[in-house]
């Protein structure tokens, strides 16, 4: 079950570990956190992991914290936690659009997220043009300025589609910090790109 | 039979376009260039472009050649001029080992070299890897300290197993210098996405 490994490169064992490694960071400046709840949901948030284009993506994220905390509670662990396991994976996702309502979940959805932006989330954004028909850029038009925005056909519309605009979306002080320095990054990746495409 | 666009996202009409203007600026540092040779050499050097994974891909640049020559010829561009049109194809490919023996077949060679470095280079990197199922990098062991190279396996392998290794192909000054600076880049660019990932 653990999962979907090289959909996209970046949804592996690395992936889990790297959340958790960002969810510490981000914890060590909030308050009141629990350690137990935030490191199971990192490690379990994707479960279930649908393609991009799944019809029930909105619905993977519910569907790994009833996963999740199914398999926590035929393991031991604590059962007090178990509401807040399932909620920190349900509102982690994207297209959930799940409001995060405890620290935990500020956290992992943050977390999650930073993995999108900087050069890891440069790297995901072509990578994932590859592996579903999409182009590097619009060759005609790259900054999409004389056409509508769409970064199923040009990897590089992904950009202002969605990745620059997550930074407004993190919920911790710490997590929002690190993603503006990594958009302010791709915005430079960008800028070179279109240097030489030039 | 122009050309296998979006095989890779970057082998379409705006590849050609960057070639042809990558070579204008490399030519101009050079001495005795036939413009209309080079010319039509960039834009028509892809006619024929086999993925990486076919086992006729080193004799492309050939076919290429020849089916280029045979269109020019048919379309009264000067004869005496098609042997070095057919020569600086032929020669522009990295696995058809054909050395470059005329200046326009150098710039050709390194205009299109320069599309596999830089900002645009990172993107084709990791688009290829998305387009035949590799990784983004091994999470394990990024930098293949304790493993042998894989860029089939890991996207970011690709650097050492070939990308680094462009500079000192590359046939002109200026070239070089273009090449050497975005190959800087790229060591840049892993640096951050290591330190991302740590």
């Amino acid at each position: 079950m653990l999962a979907a490994g090289g959909m996209d490169g970046a949804h592996d064992l690395g992936h889990l570990r790297r959340v958790w490694l960002q969810a510490q960071i981000i914890a060590a400046d909030e308050a009141g956190v629990d350690r137990a709840v935030l490191q199971v949901a990192c490690f379990l948030h994707d479960l279930v992991n649908l393609p991009k284009t799944h019809p029930d993506r909105n619905a993977a994220s519910v569907a790994s914290a009833d996963a999740a905390v199914a398999w926590l509670a035929s393991h031991s662990f604590a059962p007090e936690k178990l509401a807040s396991v399932h909620h920190a994976i349900a509102a982690h996702s994207f297209s959930a659009r799940i409001p995060a309502e405890t620290v935990e979940a500020r956290i992992v959805q943050d977390a999650d997220r930073l993995e999108a932006l900087g050069a890891i989330g440069i790297a995901r954004m072509f990578h994932v043009a590859g592996s579903t028909g999409g182009a590097l850029f619009d060759p005609a038009d790259p900054m999409a300025l004389r056409r509508g925005l769409d970064d199923r056909a040009f990897a590089l519309d992904h950009l202002q589609v969605k990745l620059f605009g997550l930074v407004d979306t993190m919920q911790t002080a710490t997590g929002r910090a690190i993603a503006a320095e990594r958009a302010d990054w791709m915005a430079s990746f960008r800028t070179r790109l279109l240097t030489e495409i030039a």
